[in-house]
């Protein structure tokens, strides 16, 4: 498999990082994850923009800052498949700071994760943890927490970790949370990473007329929700039946949980034609 | 310059880390930097013990576990030089997970970063944030916040920033901190990291019957001290004179900081000869 090396094609197993690298030393970093279908990045240029908020964010600029369509479409070209994953890095090499850090690009294409299709007939498990990922804006490389929680999960449902601040819930490790109740949508919106997924599912909630609110959702509210759902890019829309030892609803995938994965599915056969 | 990379003694520019790895990815892995003083770690053993709480926390094994004193030795010997510091690093390189991480080890002499002598006659000053660093027992390489921080640092005078959950102080983003009031010295113990320079400072204070506690230090104690100093492996012991915009005590560097920075001068010169 080939992958893009700040400016080289090359094999991926050859493309890495010096020890000496930001990156390695701060964990400063940021990166962006995406679907490729049929050949096409799904999705691509909400992907691009958001990477390039996070870049903003975090204060790197690369050689490659108008290029990252163009790269894509290379790498896509490089490589002998059509339905992939791209992960792409921007990562600081050193520490002089002149407004922004120069740093380099990498994009490789990897694995699908394999989620047990069992999981969007019975519902994924969710635990909950108080914390606040910093600069929750950007994609940053910054997943000590998230990977480190991997170890507390008590059962092959548990799929991730959601945050909250006490009072409020924010979004998982790795995705964004929908709650519903009587009849009404709630994502929180605070204190997030916006995702492409969910900006996708909020386009699907507006056609089918579904009543929906980005706004502040309590701890509350979640455990006395009807139903709950993920949106990520490798989970897609992932009906939760209990989070921690809290069963949703009726333990069982919802109404509307279960019209919003139809929908999505539409969306992603029309991308394939 | 040579370096440690898993096992190969080779020039550091040689050393990188696969750009899929897991440090890369999440920012998971653990460090240690110590002090090589006459060709002797300094307080070297202290280091390689909370190394492995580090390792432990973060629950990573290497094949190097019980070898690293023998490796920073020959480290030491294959460089050309008998005063640096050295960086050992312990970083995960897939994302399977038995109880542990199997990871690979590497170790490599850095720069003494340089800081200002004036600071030391002078006073250093701090800016606070309020933030719970994940972990915080380990040294891990989870540093995003500490290094995008930097970049409000308003003068050059400005060497770290102070973390606070909103009423009681933490620690520095590499550093321990110490508070003087009335001939009496305070310093955090709960959320740290525990330094090594922190337990050197511990040991003075001892020596010389300076009343002392370790013990939650609030803001308002922080802001009404007469005295403040920090401890690191880098900064050694340095007076601070102000914390955003509060000046400490007088705005000097005061007698108790002074004893101190000159009882640890004694103990450095001790280990050089």
């Amino acid at each position: 498999m080939i992958g893009f090396d700040n400016g080289v094609f090359q094999e991926i197993s050859k493309i890495s990082v010096p020890i000496t690298s930001l990156s390695v030393n701060r964990g400063y970093g940021v990166f962006e994850f995406f679907e490729v279908i049929n050949g096409k990045p799904f999705y691509g240029e909400r992907h691009i923009e958001r990477f390039k908020r996070s870049l903003n964010i975090l204060k790197l600029k690369t050689d490659f800052d108008n290029r990252f369509s163009e790269i894509i479409e290379e790498l896509i070209d490089s490589n002998d498949f059509s339905d992939f994953y791209i992960k792409i890095f921007v990562l600081p090499h050193d520490q002089k700071f002149e407004g922004f850090y120069k740093a380099s690009m990498y994009a490789f294409p990897t694995e699908m994760p394999q989620y047990n299709p069992e999981l969007y007939e019975a519902g994924a498990h969710l635990i909950t943890k108080k914390y606040h990922r910093f600069l929750s804006g950007a994609k940053s490389t910054n997943y000590l927490s998230g990977q480190y929680w991997f170890n507390e999960f008590k059962d092959d449902r548990t799929v991730d970790v959601l945050y909250h601040n006490g009072e409020t819930i924010q979004e998982t490790s790795r995705g964004n949370i929908f709650v519903v109740k009587d009849g009404q949508l709630f994502t929180p919106e605070k204190d997030i990473l916006k995702g492409v997924t969910r900006s996708i599912v909020l386009d699907i909630l507006k056609e089918q007329n579904l009543s929906f609110s980005e706004t502040d959702v309590s701890l509350e509210t979640l455990f006395g929700a009807d139903e709950v759902f993920l949106s990520s890019t490798t989970k897609l829309v992932m009906p939760v039946t209990q989070i921690d030892d809290n069963v949703i609803g009726k333990g069982k995938v919802g109404k509307t949980t279960r019209k919003i994965i139809a929908e999505f599915q539409k969306i992603k056969k029309s991308y394939c034609s």
